[in-house]
Order: C-alpha cells, then sequence, then structure tokens
C-alpha cells in the first residue's frame, strides 16, 4: 500500500495511490493520515478497501509529508561506507545520531529554501523508516516489527552549519525545508527486502548520488533497535539512515554546493521519486 | 501569570496559580494550554481573568508538563563558563545546540528513570523558555518578543551514552523521563530580568548545584536569536538553557551519578521548584 497526503500545504486530505499509479482520496474513510492510522489495525483497515471504490483525484495535486504530526524526526550519520570515506571521517562503530528539527519536514515536491546566509548548502537521498507502533528496547528481530513503511527523504545539509560553527550536526539539519519526504509511505509488506532497494539523486540532471541500502553499515533493523535503546519510538516517527557517496561536499576537485536555480531530482526503488526546486531565502 | 496542567498523565486540565499559590482550573475557559494558548492574545485572555473567579482545585494534583504539544525540545551544553570547566571542555565561542527527544518531556515530579543499562545518569537544572510566537531570523533586539515565559527544567543526561558512543550529544539527553518541565510556565511580565534568577539542585538533600543566569555565556535573547537562524520556533518549542556548574559527572574526586532511591529537588528564582524520585526501569 502507498499512503500519501495530497494538497495545499496545511490542508491534506489523505490518499492512496492505486494500482495504475493514480491518487484515491481516503477522506471518506479516515480524516487524515496520522501516527493513529500507522497501528496494525490502523493500516489493516485501509489494506481492507478496494481501491477503484475510492474517489479519483483528478489532476496532479501537491503531495505533502505523508503522514502529519510525526513526534520525532531521527537521523543517521555516516552510515554508508563510501559516504564516510568522501566526508573525511572515520566509519563509525555504532550508528550516528543525530535530530532534524521537525519543522523541517516538507513535501518531496515542495520547495527546497536555501537559508539565509547559507553558503553550503547540499543533498542526500536517504532511506526513510516511519515507525508503526512504539518501540522501547526492541531487540534487531522483532524491530521490524514496530516499523509501518519506507518513504524518501532527502537529508538537506548545510554543511558549514553542520561542522564547523561547533557542538552537534542539529544546527546544519534542521532548516526549514531540509526534510522532503515522500511521496508515499509504502508499506513494508510491499516493499520485501529493504536492504535491497537502489536509489539515486541528480542535480539539474546531472547523476550525483548512486548507491543501494545493500551498502548501509547499519541495516533498518539494527537501527530501529538501536536508536530504541536511547529513547522510545511512537507511532509516525521518522527514522532518516544516512546517504551513499556523491553528496556536494565530497565532489573532486572541488565541493559543490546547492544554489538557486538547481533542481533535485531522487528516488529509491519501489518508494518513489521526488523533486526540488531550489531557491534563495527571501522575506515572505 | 503562572499556567499549569494538573491532572494524571495523559489526562491533564490547564489551569494557573492564584495569588495564594491555589490552583484554579481553566478547563471552562480553554481545553487546554497549547502552542496556541501562548500567542500575545491567548495569554492577554486568561490574564484578563479574576483569577478567584475560577473554581478551586483541591488537594495536590499531579502537574503535567505546563504546555501540551511541545514541538520541538532544543537544548544548548556548556553555556555556563564553570559547567564547561568541570565538564573539561573549552568555553565554546557561539551556543552548542542539541535537541533532547520530545518524548523525554514529562511533568516537574514524575518519577525519572534511570534507562535500561544506564550507569552515568545525571543532573542538570536549568532555565527554560518557552516560545510564544514564530521567530525565524529574529534579532537579539526583538528576540524575547517571541518568547511566552520561562520555566524550570531538570535536562537529566546519561553521561556515558552523550560522550562516549559518537555522533552526537542526543544519545544520552533523549531518555524518557529526562526532561521534567515546570511547574508552571511562568509569563515573562511576571518573571522581569531573567538574567538574574538564582537556581540551585540538591540530590539527597545535599546541595549540588547552585548558580545564577547572571553567568550565562549566551543569554535568553542571544539563544533564542541565535538558534532562530538554524530553525523557526514555533509556539510551544522549548530551548532548555545550559547548567551552572555541580553536575555528577564534575563531582571530585569521583563522579556521583544517580541511583535507585535517590531524590532530586531543584528549583529557580520566581520560576517554582522540582522533586523527582529516581527509580531503575522495569518493564511496565
Amino acid at each position: 500500500m502507498k499512503l500519501l497526503r495530497f494538497g495545499p500545504m496545511g490542508s491534506e486530505k489523505p490518499g492512496l495511490l492505486d494500482a495504475d499509479g493514480q491518487i484515491r482520496d481516503l477522506s471518506g474513510v479516515i480524516a487524515d493520515i496520522t501516527p493513529d492510522t500507522l497501528s496494525p489495525a490502523g493500516l489493516a483497515k485501509l489494506a481492507a478497501l478496494e481501491p477503484t471504490s475510492l474517489p479519483l483525484v483528478d489532476g496532479s495535486p501537491r503531495y505533502g509529508v505523508p503522514v502529519k504530526n510525526a513526534g520525532k524526526f531521527i537521523a543517521i550519520g555516516l552510515n554508508y561506507a563510501d559516504h564516510a570515506a568522501e566526508s573525511g571521517m572515520p566509519i563509525p562503530k555504532e550508528p550516528i545520531v543525530f535530530t532534524k528539527a521537525i519543522t523541517s519536514l516538507c513535501g518531496p515536491n515542495d520547495t527546497v529554501v536555501i537559508p539565509k546566509g547559507s553558503v553550503k548548502s547540499d543533498w542526500e537521498v536517504e532511506l526513510g523508516i516511519v515507525i508503526g507502533t512504539k518501540a522501547q528496547y526492541v531487540d534487531e528481530a522483532s524491530a521490524l516489527d514496530h516499523v509501518a513503511g519506507y518513504c524518501v527523504i532527502n537529508d538537506v545539509s548545510e554543511r558549514e552549519w553542520q561542522i564547523e560553527r561547533g557542538g552537534s550536526w542539529d544546527k546544519g539539519k534542521g532548516c526549514d525545508t531540509f526534510g522532503p519526504t515522500g511521496p508515499w509511505l509504502v508499506t513494508k509488506d510491499e516493499v520485501g527486502d529493504v536492504q535491497s532497494l537502489d536509489m539515486w539523486l541528480d542535480v539539474n540532471g546531472k547523476r550525483m548520488q548512486t548507491g543501494t541500502t545493500k551498502t548501509m553499515i547499519f541495516g533498518a533493523a539494527t537501527l530501529v533497535a538501536y536508536v530504541s535503546q536511547f529513547m522510545t519510538l511512537l507511532p509516525g516517527d521518522i527514522i532518516t539512515t544516512g546517504t551513499p557517496p556523491g553528496v556536494g561536499m565530497g565532489m573532486k576537485p572541488e565541493p559543490v554546493f546547492l544554489k538557486p536555480g538547481d533542481v533535485m531530482t531522487l528516488g529509491i526503488e519501489k518508494l518513489g521519486e521526488q523533486r526540488q526546486d531550489v531557491v534563495a531565502w527571501s522575506p515572505t
């Protein structure tokens, strides 16, 4: 099942994608896709629907973040060995955990705003995990039982603020629009082996990142189990799991960073694609 | 005005403290104290009430987190020069920003649970700032216009997980019950000069921390302005602003950490006091 939210920012409706790739309106069935929707019972209720019985949505509406009211937006650093190398950082012995501000979440095709004063904004295609049931001190064997599904995330990052300004990475990771998420939450039954998904990211049509979740240092089950030792994960929480090589910071002979007018396109096998126009910040 | 939420966890009601220190029930006026309540208009509406006209609450109910549905729980590290010294860390050139998981928030007198496997849980009395209106790229001169009020926070910290496990500090800062907050949100008009408040923390009746917000390296206005350059602050967001000397990690000749049965009491001038029993984690 591919769950989604469509419509203008702040007034999205719930929907799902049918077998023909068309959006079906779920608002007659549920008010929105919230953390409660992601329980096994909530998902089973939606899975029992016949998609073609739901109203067809005309046109090409905007996609929102596929779950409303996510509580936490946790991120994992340097989780692909090649990316750690290009970043000039050692391969971590255990997962690096940081936090993206919840206000950085945005729709998968929304405009990405280069923050005021930023000169080192960068891209990162990542596999996102969406929690379906409370996970506290869970072990690796049962960790994926707590997962509702997966999505594409662009973990947009300001490298100067992340690395050169002292303290944690959180300063460079949580800017508004730095977390395009979606287009869909793809339920795990439809994804199959989450550790075998190809992923890619282009800037202005040029391939920058090519990877596969096969080369993650710590896989999805390990990460859910690990993070749940430090904090209780709740339905709707999102974990973005690190990026493969090819970020702008690692380009040779010189780093390349985002500039206004750039277009990022990215995708993960089975999880869909995103497209973001990059703009400069301006007061609105 | 001292705003508060009282009652069992998950079903708190809104209230305020009257001039005699008694709780008055606000549930006939507002459904709860939410981010919307903290707007200037929302606060003015409550300030116009005559407290003695509100129902008196009998007994000594539990206090909850004084604002429901806070979105972000941002924290500042090493913000008192003496504390940086006792931690063996350099005085930061600019604020150190990290994140406490939103699920770490709890009431001011709720039990603090030492997480499973923790051997280095520690205390930190801190001034908490609660945002009242959206703050994005605000300057220091106007920063406090975006603040609704202040509260006491115990920034409970697991030092091994914070410092010795790699990555950001977030692993050791966001455990469940690691963010006792309250008892009240004291509106800024009632606080006066926020940079002149005495603060203290005892463990088992022994004074461990004595400080004053006078010695903060970066004051409240600076911090709100600073954080707003990296992420948009929204009503209900909480910033906890660092701790004065006297944490367990800094004790001589040996560090001292929390153990089951300990009692933490702490307070800040004008903002009230907290009391937490410390227990070991157990499956419930």
